[in-house]
């Protein structure tokens, strides 16, 4: 039985065969919450192994079944990862929410030499046949979209459809808003990010996930992402994870994102995976419970030092 | 019952069974009139969050909402902006009359630093199945042009076909025609805004949006649009809304643009959404007033100031 | 009844069920002469309001329905202008012979500036569909090539298929053929010109408009015009009408052109349009009668006198 | 009845039920030699005029019907021209042995001042269609590649595909093999020439034209050739005839190609269609004796001098 | 009979009417060992005729049919090269395990002078076709990736499809993974090759053909490709073979590759081919001995010494 208030994130180009699929898929994927928390796998692609291997990083992190293993002990919205490393593992991890990561790029070329195209490798059609043939738990699709450069027109019209085609199938899309390139002075600029927020929800996007804003002296405020959330109408937002760091000023952001700012979740990968598994999944754990099943920080931090 | 002359404005491209339902649309649409009174709503991709939050502008209209409920509550012809935010909000919104802009681009590579592409993000088969399964009264589709450029073969290609497939299922067609690049000195030049005008003609454009003509010292003056208006031929021109300014003299020049300088309507975007609700909806039903029901200033400056 | 030595035009590619509707339409739009008398009426985008507007040009002639009224009016081969074009009129000029041009661009970026690229807008299957769902006089297809620049092999690849898919469908193909570029120094000259007429024999195409050539003082000399006529084979050759001149000297060079150059008639628009209705008919009629009713000077300009 | 060592040259992707059209179709071209006389006929397009007119051309090479009387009279193993060439003349010209030449480009940019890309205008299937509807005797398809530039990879993957959709419709392939641009130093290199060989064995052709090598004085010598036709295997290496020499030593060249160097036939034009008609056919004739007829240079030479 | 570990290298996009055929591909072609041997012979488009012709080169190299010869009378696991060479040689070869590389390139642009792009030639349904109409082999399909450029995008997406729609049809999928580039300093770095390594994991690849890993002293180590080794999780690592270099040596770093580097196989080309039939056979036997049945360097040289 679907909650009424549920209704609200479905979007009209979910035809009506498909409404029941979308709405549960995402009523579960959001516990209820309409809030999502994400967890993100895809950086072996977007930074080679510089996330995985190096003197901070645990051993077990180098292996690409980690991030598995994690993903099914832990409590996620959906695991997102590149289709081709879903399908490596999958078949030993069958009860995993995936959300299938459409394009990625490496990092060899800095973005101030190039402006960065990063093309879709699969079609919603092709995930879907996946979905099925495999009988695997796959909720969505995810697509980067980087604003601002010679490659936006392309990415724009790829990330339009990718929506679009996931309504149509009753799955969930969740883009990655980045504006890149020679023109873009100040990533973490609210206003700048309210306008990419601003387009995800003119793509039809489910979620967004965008740069946390800072104030002039580079500090994440919370009250900065209101313009952000408020931009995004019903797309909801999500705030990246970024570079590791403090367990207790993480949970603590994150409540501040969400109860403060308005976020609808998060997308967290290194500040999960780069910890041993069992750490890893408690911190995973403890975002879950902010993100979707209204905890607070303490009972957060709790689960943590369980 | 449809008018006679309004049978002046069927394409020949719609085919006979498609033909009661382009002129129902363009009856509707146009009130009778043969003029468009086109909300335009797609700049959240355009000029990212610019238009919507800052000193000026009231909070409501960060929210994307705000759009959709003046849309609801005003007299317009159609309400423009993209799929992916039709998608978002319409279940709510069902009885607005919408144009799906086909295309958008940000702002933030600038003109001069790289020609504009704005690519194509759906078809008019998208349109259409969207149309169908969701019972959105969708009228039209529209698309925006840049000259000049390097990019111009695509977009002309993309043009021409969106507006034929669009008469091919009785919809109408609106073209956004705008010259851009290095070899473009004055985008006010009237002669230029002609052969825009007539370019929208070829591509055989029911609408076409273009700039306002200005005289050497920068000034609108309204028979400087006769030679666009009569090179436009049976495509109608609508004037470019522009940037906020006073009520009074926004509608004055509207009332002239249309009969001294043969425009067929307007586009109207920020005049209306830059105030709050009440307000806005008053602003659009006095520039419907204007377009479509052949009032004069002061009959428009009355719904204003009622 | 088909005259014999028409049959000597039907290229092999036009399929046997095609035979009779190829003939027929070209025996007919040829006046059983084998040359074509194009009212060349694309301009409204190649040169944008520049032909239609300014100090001597009569003002009707911006309203674009200008072209057709004289189309209707006047003896013509065929009127070349854009679908779109012929979309908007075409209700109310049944009767006209029309070709339609299926590429077109503007002039804002000149040739010097960067290489042309005027991209193909509707396959030959649009045009089919929309003559039979329309009942139009649609006699054929036309297409520009720009030899010499880094868009040639994408121009030559769609006017091979366009001319092949046209005679599939047995309609006319005109490829307007012209070198541009850097290499290109003198587009007068008549070994390359012939080389361009050569180009468009190994396109298929059954008529392809060069421009004429000049000798070393850049005068235009008949003779000189054989080279190209020769190496055009069973390719007419139609010469390029020009800015507007003298009634008398150019219908003389016409005859010139035809009877000592070879060449196979005619592509005119400025030099019909830019006159008033009536004059612009009689200078039709006057082309007509020299092109393809065998008539000479003399004749022709009792018909433009009458 | 097919001579067994003819199974020789038939490749893997030839389905077993076109097995016999090709067999049939490659004896019959080789005259079960196992090496081709190609007519090359497709300089209209890659030199434009320059091969047909000038001081030292007859004036009848000009129009290009001579070229079909040459194919037509002389004894040859295909005459390669352009499909829209062929459309234009094979209705009286139906027993002529066409090679349908997919690409071409003009020759108005150097190869210094921008790499070639010469596209593919037509699929395999179109050519089968021509072929079945017009009941010509098309025997095959013929591709240039240009290795070394910036479309080095569209033109590989065309080559590729080309070859193999002959061999499925049972037809025969023939390669243009032409390294260019700023990397290439000599063309004549004896071990580029063989790289390109070795390329169009891995694309499968059945036939490959290479330029002839050239030792460190630029003297032709005929042993330099077999590495070559060593790297390139199972395919047949063709020489370039180039442009117009002496026929006594144009011919006893041709004998050492093939007897020393191991070549397996030629491709030749200017050598043949710059001669008056009697005189060209004479020289094909004497080029297939050679190539074909397994005949020394002095049988050659009293055909010519018949 | 498929071995129960075998399943563990079954990907989950392989659907379940293929499992059987693509698990006893796997089985036969690894020899049960799940260590593929590949026998490279796709070098005669990516270094032209450099590595089969020279002082050091034995000149029966120098035909293509060597390879056939070799890739007969050895052990091994498959024989990796073009389709269309296949094309040509194997109705004499047809018991040869071949692997269709879908894409090439020559080596005439340096990779510093502009980003290399090898475009795939083939679709696997392409090759699917052929391997049952010609009854061959063929195992699965490679193809070459190149991080760091302008191309990846369109690389990555071939990538990830060709790997996807391989498993489809029950056949294995090769990525050889090769940053390059002005960003590439050190091709040679094991922190970049195990990132390229994870990369291939990301797009499904069954096995990924690297560089060896030098140390800052560019000698090999074979503990430097653990971390490729790891980071490539499920994806077996192969190493390059390289340039030819002493038999022992050769025999023994492979070893180490595999029992100490953690290495899936390699693939070799030059180390096999350059050298007469009966050595290059040997060497091959040797080289599969170590990688498939598990002998030793030892055992190997046995072979090699026979």
């Amino acid at each position: 039985m679907i909650k009424e208030d549920i209704r609200n994130f479905l979007p009209a180009d979910v035809p009506e065969e498909m409404e029941k699929s979308f709405l549960e898929n995402f009523e579960k994927t959001t516990n209820g919450s309409g809030r999502l928390m994400l967890f993100a796998g895809d950086q072996k692609v977007e930074h080679l192994n510089n996330d995985f291997y190096g003197p901070d990083i645990p051993g077990e992190d180098n292996d690409p079944e980690h991030l598995f293993r994690i993903a099914k002990a832990a409590k996620i919205g959906v695991f997102a990862t590149q289709f081709g490393l879903i399908s490596r593992y999958a078949r030993d991890y069958k009860d995993v929410p995936y959300l299938v990561k459409l394009n990625s790029k490496t990092n060899l070329v800095p973005y101030d030499a190039k402006d960065p195209y990063s093309q879709q490798w699969f079609d919603v059609e092709d995930v879907v046949r996946f979905r099925d043939s495999s009988g695997l738990d796959i909720r969505g699709v995810g697509y980067t979209v980087y604003l601002g450069g010679e490659h936006e027109h392309s990415m724009l019209r790829e990330a339009a459809r990718i929506v679009h085609e996931a309504h149509l199938r009753g799955m969930l899309a969740v883009l990655w808003m980045y504006p890149k390139g020679p023109f873009v002075k100040n990533q973490h600029d609210p206003h700048l990010i309210a306008g990419a927020a601003g387009v995800a929800a003119c793509l039809g996007a489910d979620f967004a996930k965008v740069k946390v804003p800072y104030d002039q002296e580079g500090a994440f405020v919370p009250e900065l992402l209101r313009e952000a959330t408020t931009a995004a109408g019903r797309t909801g937002v999500l705030c990246e994870g970024g570079s590791k760091m403090d367990e207790e000023a993480f949970l603590r952001e994150l409540h501040e994102q969400i109860h403060i700012g308005g976020s609808r979740g998060n997308g967290t990968g290194r500040n999960i995976h780069q910890r041993p598994l069992e750490e890893a999944v408690k911190m995973a754990d403890a975002i879950y419970a902010i993100t979707c099943e209204n905890k607070g920080v303490k009972e957060a931090l709790e689960i943590l030092n369980k």
